[in-house]
This record gives C-alpha cells, sequence and structure tokens, in this order.
C-alpha cells in the first residue's frame, strides 16, 4: 500500500543510508529527493534500456553487431573461463534463468547464493560479462577518446559499478609480452585477424574486428535489512535498520543496462566513423566498408 | 645513431606489429605513420603530464589536494594490501626508487623482476595505485558523468591500460552488502565521515571527501625483441623481429600520466562545481565551501 | 473545435507551405510531422521562455543585471533613434501594450499597421531591440566563442529571425574610425566606462559593463490566407489556399523568446567566467567581482 | 625595423586603445599581451583560413559546393542590388581587384573612399556578402542549431564584425508575407525548387538547395593614427596617439576569413547530416542523396 512504501522512505530520510547517494547530494546541492533517491535510484536505467534497444537495432542492421551481456559472477560463483562460447552464445540461453546466465548449472549456484544472503537480509556483488560480435572495424579516436575509453566510461556510469576491464584486463599485468601480444594472420575470407584475443578487440583505441569483450564489477546492493550505525542529515549518529523490498544482487538486472551502455557507444563511434572516414575514403584497399567486414553478412541497405 | 633508429622504423613499417596500433590505424583511416607510430606512441603523452603538472599546483593551492599514483604489481609481485599507508605516503618516497614503488623492499623484487624479462627481450605487466587526498566533496554528476565515469575515461585513455577500480573493485563483488557498505559517523572536527572506505570516496557518482583510490591496470609494453608471426599489409603472413629500445615494463612510466589525467579530470569537475553549487549554495549548512572542507588547511587566496 | 483544426492542417500535409520547414524536413529525414508542423512550430520557444525565467532571475539577484527587449519596428513604422532611454525603460512600459513597443504613440502605428494586413490575410514582418544592463563585465571568449557570437547563434536559432546586430551593426559601416570608436574615461566611482556605445557593450568578445544593445529582423509570418503556387511532396504544382488562425506578425510574440534565449547565454557565460576566472584571481585590481561592480546593487548573496 | 614597431605597442601598452580588446581582457583575465594583442590581433585568423582552405576542397570535391565572398560595401559606397550575379560570379573576378569587389567600377569607388580616410589617418567600415552554389540539401538542425544560427556564430566570432543577415535579412522586416514567402515549382530536372530566395537558401534551419546568401557588417578599424581621448590601466585618462600601419578597411581582409568559417560550417553540417540520415535513410525519393543533388556535377567519388 502506497502509505507504507511512503512510511519506508519517510524513515530513511532522516539518516544517510551507508553506501547510497543520500550524503553526497545534500553536500553537493544542499538538497536531495529524500522518496526514494531520485536521480540517483537504478530506476533512472530505464532510459538507457530504451535508447540502448534503439542502438542494438541500428548495430545489427547495419553491420549484423551483437551485443551480449550475462552475469559471470555472484559473490563466489564464478564462470569458469571459457564455460561460455562468445561466437556462439545467444541472448536465449542467457535470458533462460532468472540470474542471466547462459550456462544452467552455474546459474543455479548463483540463484542459491543470491537466496542465502536474501534471507538473512542483505545482498551479494556479482560481475557482468559483456561482448560485442561482429563489431565494425575502426571506431574509436587514437588519443582521448579511445574506445575503451568511451565503454569505460559508459559503464561505469552504471549504478552500483566498480571495476572496468577489457580483455585480458587485471590479470594481464601478471603477464609477459610474449604471453600477451596477439599475433596477426590472414583467415580464409582474406581478413587480417588475430589468433589471440587478449585484446579484446580493441588495439590503440580502435576497434580490430574481433569480438570486444568486457567485465564489470557491481558491488554489493547497499540496500540491506540489517541495522547499520549512521549519521542524519544533522550530524547525529544513529542507528538505522531499513524495510523494504530491494534487489539482493544488482548484477542480474544491470546485464540490459550494460548492453545499453556499450550499444549507445558503439552507434556514436560508428556515426562518427562513418562521417569521418566514409565520407572520404582515403585507401579502399586498408579501409574495408564498414558494414561490409563480416562474411556471410547482408547488411539492410546502403 | 639516427640511420639505425630509421632503419628499425623501416623494418616495421612493412609488417603490422602485433598489438600495437598499426593494423587499426590502417584499418580506419587508410594511412599511418610508420616511423615511431605517431599519435599512437606513448610520447604524446608529454602533453598530459604538462598540463597536468598545472592541474595538480591548482588543486594544491585550492584545496590541499594531492593526487598521488604509484607502482602496486609487476608482473606476480604484488604490494600486499595496507602496505603503503594512504594517508602518509609522499612523493619522494614513491620517487625513491626507478619502479615508483614507495616500499624499498617490494620495489627491489619489482626491479628484479623486470631484469629478467628486460635481458630475454620480453616485458611485463602491473598496476598502477592512484589516490587522491583532501578531494573537495561534492565533485562529479549524478547520472552519465559520475565522477567514476570521468576518471575511468581518463585513465583508460592512457596507453596500454586494461582495466580500472575504483575503492573495493573487482575484489568488492565477492563481498555481501553488510560486509561492503562505509558507515556513517561524526568527526572530532563535526565532519561526516565514513568509518570504512569501500566505496574508494566515491558515492552515487559524486565525491565524499574520503581518499579517492584506484588501481589501473597495464598490459606487457607489446614492443618485444623476440621473433613473433605477423602480417604485412598486403595481408602477406611473416615472421617480425624488432630490435629496438623498449621500456620492458611500462609501469613505472605510466604513474605520472595517471596523476595527470586524475588531476586534470578533478580540475574540470572543481569548476564545474564551482560554477553550478557556488555560484548561489542552497543550503550553506549541508554544503561545505569547496575549499574549506580540510582541518589545519589554509587555502591559498579566495 | 478539434475536428476543424486538424482539417486544417490535413489539407496542408498534402503540399509544402512556401517558406516554411514543410519540405526542408522532408528532404533532410524523409519524413515531418505534417499536423502543425512539429518541432518547426514556434510553440517550441515555450521551453526556452520558461527556462530563460530562471536564467533572468539568477542574473537579476546575482548582479542585478536586466534583460529587456522591445518591439522598435513593424514593417514601415521604426521606433526613431534615441526614443527609448535604455538607462530606464521598464518592462511594464514594454508590457503596456500588445505590440509590446514602450512608445505608446508608435505602438498604436505598430498595432495599426499590423490589423491592417490582418485583414487581408497577410503578415509583416519586424525587429526586435534588445538590451542587457548591469552585465557583469569579462563574460565571453577572445576568439570562436565571443560574446556576440553566442548572443548571435542564439538569437538565430528563434523562428523567423533573419538579421542580427550588435551595436551599431550595419550603420557602423558607414562609419569612419573615428566616428565609431568609444573612447574611454573614469566615471564617478571609479569605473572605466566608455562614452559612446557603438561597440553595443562587447569589445573583443568581451562585455565592458556597458549596456548590452542588439536588433534582430524578424521575416513576416509566412502562413498567410492567400492563395500560393506551390507544389506537394509527389512534385506536382498546385494552388493552395490555407485557412487558419495565425500570428499576423511575430515580432511581439518574439520579445520573450529573444529575452529568454540572450538570458540563457548570459547565465553560461557568467558560469563560466565565474569558474574560470574567480576561482583563482590573478590580478584583483584589474579584474572586478563579477557582482560588485554596479554602484547602488546589493548582490543578494555570496 | 623591429625597434620602432617594438616602440608603438610599447606606447599603447600604458593605455586602452579604444574600441579595441584591451580593457576587457584586462577585466577579463587580469593581464593581457601588451604587445600586438595577441589573441585579440585579427592575426589569428590565419588559422580559420588555412582550416578553411581545406574545407572547401572537401565541398567542392564532394558535392560541387562554393563558398564565395566578396566586398559589397565600403562605408558611403554600395553595390547595387543585383549588380552582382550569384549563379556566375567567379574567385577571379572577385580577386581581381585589391579591394575584393566582382564589379570593377564599384571597386574602382571603394578603394578611393578607403584611400580618403587613410591619407587621414583614419578608417571605413564594409560589408562582406558570402554565397554558397550548390550547398547539398539538408544541412542544419530544426531547434537551437539552425544553419543560419551556426553561420551566425561563426561569422560575428571574426574579429571586427557588428552584424549578421541571411537571404531579406533586415530589410525582410519591411515586407508583407505575401511579398516575401518563397513559391516552390519544380524545375526541369524534377527538382523542388523555389521561385524566389528571400529565405537566403534556409528555411526552417535546413538548407533548401538554393544558394544560401549573407551579409556580414563589419566596423571602422578601431587602429587610427588621430588623438583620441582614454585611460590607462590605472584609470588615469590620458590623450593617446598611435603611430602604426593598420588597415584603414577591414573588410576586404574579411572576405576569406568569412568564406572560411562558412565553409569549416558546411562541413560539420554535411558530416553531422551524412552520420545522421545517410547511415539509415528513410525515405529515398524524398531524401535526395547529398552528393547528387546537383545536375551537371559529377562527384570526385562516393
Amino acid at each position: 500500500m502506497m502509505p507504507f512504501y511512503f512510511q519506508d522512505y519517510k524513515k530513511m530520510s532522516i539518516a544517510y543510508r551507508p553506501s547510497h547517494a543520500d550524503a553526497t547530494y545534500d553536500m553537493k546541492y544542499g538538497v536531495r529527493a529524500v522518496q526514494g533517491g531520485g536521480r540517483s535510484s537504478a530506476r533512472e536505467t530505464i532510459g538507457r534500456v530504451a535508447s540502448g534497444a534503439i542502438a542494438k537495432k541500428i548495430l545489427k542492421q547495419f553491420s549484423g553487431t551483437e551485443v551480449l551481456a550475462y552475469v559471470s559472477q555472484v559473490q563466489q560463483v564464478l564462470l569458469p573461463d571459457g564455460s561460455v562460447d562468445h561466437d556462439t552464445v545467444t541472448l536465449d540461453q542467457i535470458e533462460s534463468n532468472i540470474v542471466r546466465c547462459p550456462n544452467p548449472e552455474y546459474a543455479e549456484k548463483m540463484i542459491a547464493a543470491i537466496d542465502a544472503v536474501r534471507i538473512r537480509g542483505d545482498s551479494v556483488g556479482g560481475v557482468v560479462t559483456c561482448i560485442v560480435r561482429n563489431a565494425p572495424r575502426g571506431l574509436g579516436s587514437p588519443v582521448f577518446d579511445k574506445l575503451e575509453a568511451e565503454l569505460a566510461k559508459a559503464v561505469m556510469s552504471v549504478p552500483a559499478s566498480k571495476g572496468f576491464e577489457l580483455g585480458s584486463g587485471f590479470s594481464g599485468a601478471f603477464l609477459t609480452g610474449s604471453e600477451h601480444n596477439d599475433e596477426f594472420y590472414t583467415d580464409e575470407h582474406g581478413r587480417i585477424r588475430t589468433r589471440t584475443n587478449r585484446s579484446g578487440g580493441i588495439q590503440g583505441g580502435i576497434s580490430n574486428g574481433e569480438i570486444i569483450n568486457m567485465r564489470v564489477a557491481f558491488k554489493p546492493t547497499p540496500a540491506i535489512s540489517r541495522k547499520q550505525h549512521t549519521v542524519t542529515r544533522e550530524k547525529k549518529e544513529i542507528e538505522l535498520l531499513v524495510h523494504g523490498r530491494h534487489d539482493p544482487c544488482v548484477a542480474p538486472r544491470a546485464v540490459p543496462v550494460v548492453e545499453a551502455m556499450v550499444a549507445l557507444v558503439l552507434v556514436d563511434q560508428l556515426m562518427a566513423q562513418y562521417a569521418q572516414c566514409n565520407l572520404f575514403p582515403i585507401n579502399a584497399e586498408l579501409q574495408e566498408p564498414l558494414s561490409l567486414g563480416f562474411p556471410n553478412f547482408e547488411p539492410a541497405m546502403i
């Protein structure tokens, strides 16, 4: 019932919820939406997902480009490396369970992990992996606006995100150059490819046509139903116990948001590349047409 | 001698160096600077460091804000958690050795690790940790331009970076909300603070006055002096052996670049906040003056 | 009644109305809102006026800055030079008649001129003059973003505008330098002023504290109730007779829109100047505080 | 000789030259380049002209688009309406005399007018007319970024400009709608055209394929060799007599600068239109291909 929800938020309004935006909004603006968090609520991501849906259609139609994300970790439950085939994984597989993990066995483990904390009124963190198949070559800029920089900004603006990796990411820091470098070869269609993809589909800030793959870390939902110490606006220390209906793990819900942000970045970059390098191609032999890069793909129209 | 260097680059010009920007530049522009990489050379970061030096002066003078970065990992050598005190670490400590690690014992181990690969003509990856002390509260925007999003973009534009973490980062994904949340209290100066700092100094996209801390992963330098398979511009597969003088680990050199990018973001955000919220403060009790937030700090002028 | 309006627009939808946006929208997008013009309708200016109202409040409160516009010409009826005192003209005087001309005698002549064309189903053009009193010094940038360039863009984006002048404008082209230059003096408050103001309050792209004055030309409303030749989307030539209720002169209605656009530009520039030059003033003797430039003005708060 | 020039500027450095940027730069920044004006010198326009030359080449090659400007007024000497045929006027005709007026008879009168003031140490104002032939249809945006708004900003950023008109401009304010509207017809190539062009090639903020024509007013050069009253930085009133070699009329020199700014705006808009509407044309029958709009034009490549 409405009054009940209202009361929930009213109680919280006197105190800064730990690890929420309550305190920083007050520090910045001197005012905040005490009921529901306003702009700091992840409800705002609906606009991202709606526009991302259009972006995904454009990418699909123009160059057969697909953006797919899935949950690859919930707390201690990690999908083993290689357990998802990025060449073939489908939206249906991802959407086949509530936790949005394409591996049914691990999906069950993740659901169990979430349930375990949910009944205690607690929450857990997780990781979302996102891939882009058939990304046109040439997207991104050389210096400040590298494609990975644009992607990092886009996904690090998603509520609760704490980390971003491209390709080898932090694990690449453990390797040597001879282990990490992606050697080039020419494939059966005469396209220049790399045998490995530790670069994550981007080299020198520019997409190289391999699968772009990223991982995004999400912290445990800060909204928990357990007693916490905090302070009020008036700086008085109090104990806070919030009753509410919150997601115990944001990762599954972040999946379409991450996809949307990635798709929006790619359409932006596609438009920039189209205007910058397709209006007057300099060297047609080196510069593949944006939409014709992928064997077996028939572009919708040019 | 000049002709020697020239020859080096000439040899490479016929082939795409693995994991360099050679191929993607050609795919995008149809042309590239074959001698030295042009804009893809990390030499371009000199401009970042030069402007970052001015940004650091502004931050220091305006609000006593300090930006410090150091190497926290070289390949398998990791600085243990807590071995650097972020409240007290100094530039002198960081600059006391060539690898820019403030812990002398680990600095030696890192130098040894780099030497080991250098003599084999190979390279290694690493991690740079960056902290911001005395960051003004209120920097950053609520939705797309969250402070961590701006920082992520800035450091992911540094050549060879592969990952970005704020606060708990990817390790936060393993925790529960009750373990992760940062409880608030009021300190002896009457300032609202958090007892822990898993948020990394940013909540809801906005700085909260705690130390901002980030980690940035760097891949091993792709320029190695070992035989590699690759292709030429004409798509012919060849073996490439590059002779040259390259850094076997970019992490120590990335330290001032990361500092510069972080400082530039902060000055931008400081100017935005100053114009947006200081021109007409709405609620002076909640909104601390930007430059007066830190006990014992005397701003240079207002 | 609703169906009636609907019919009006339906009739027009088959043809491109002369000097409307119908044809160019189709040429650009391949689609347009045939009922009412969509974004090309001047109804969109309501958003400009609403936000401009807030901008005007900020300017008034921060630095006593006032933005006032009025109709200075309707077809052949021109307000003589000097017939409006820009130091003293008030909003009440401007709003005292329907044509928004502060001179009652000329207001009547303008109303008569409009009535004369209205009954014939025709329309007339006009000119709006806009002034800014107590504009802070220092607004604007030296090269591409000169204050007059920003103002020109802002008002030339108002529907039906065809020309922009600052200060002496086109009539300044008839003068010599010795006639046109504004000599400096020091006034009784010790402020540097100019004796004349052919510069229109801006020199070198930057406001100098004198009254900013501009003139904006508006074409006659293209929507007239007279038979016109035109073509349909299918390129067939036809005769078009539109029945509708349209303003015979847009100038009086453009008055608050011009004020709004000018106020929005000024607040933008004020914020930029505040962040750029007030965060760290270099030379307090030369740089007057933004909000303290005007004798007898008490800023609301700092 | 060098020392002489130096002295010239040194003398001026103690005083604010009337109608120069000296005073406003000091008011804004608290510092200025006393020798030569720094960024306020029209010397900065060399960068505009250089990049404009590239923009003009792109326009010419892509769509046969030509940008041409000429002097149409010097003080009291006005080129009569219609004395320059915008369909046929050439760069050679414009460059055939020092004052850049394509009509030799009026060019002589203009030169005489300039000489008359030059020997008195004075200066005069003027007007530059700029046209764009074969502008692609569809350039510009519906609301804030109308093509005329972008053009107005671009040319009002040229030093010494005081006014901007598109098509009928200020004279359009004297007309009725039935006199002003541009009726449509279908030409012999099956293209939708307007019989008149009071719109100046832009309707609803978007280019319609007719000749874009603009007029830009320039004030008389403020640098004159006559005694003037002014004040010093210390607010002391003095008499200033500047000896120097300055242009007595900036209009002829502004011709290539205006062309450059217009060409740069058009290339920007062409790129935006290409990315926005050519990537996925909605309605090919209504949306002519950008580069194929003009009969007898063979695009260089697509």
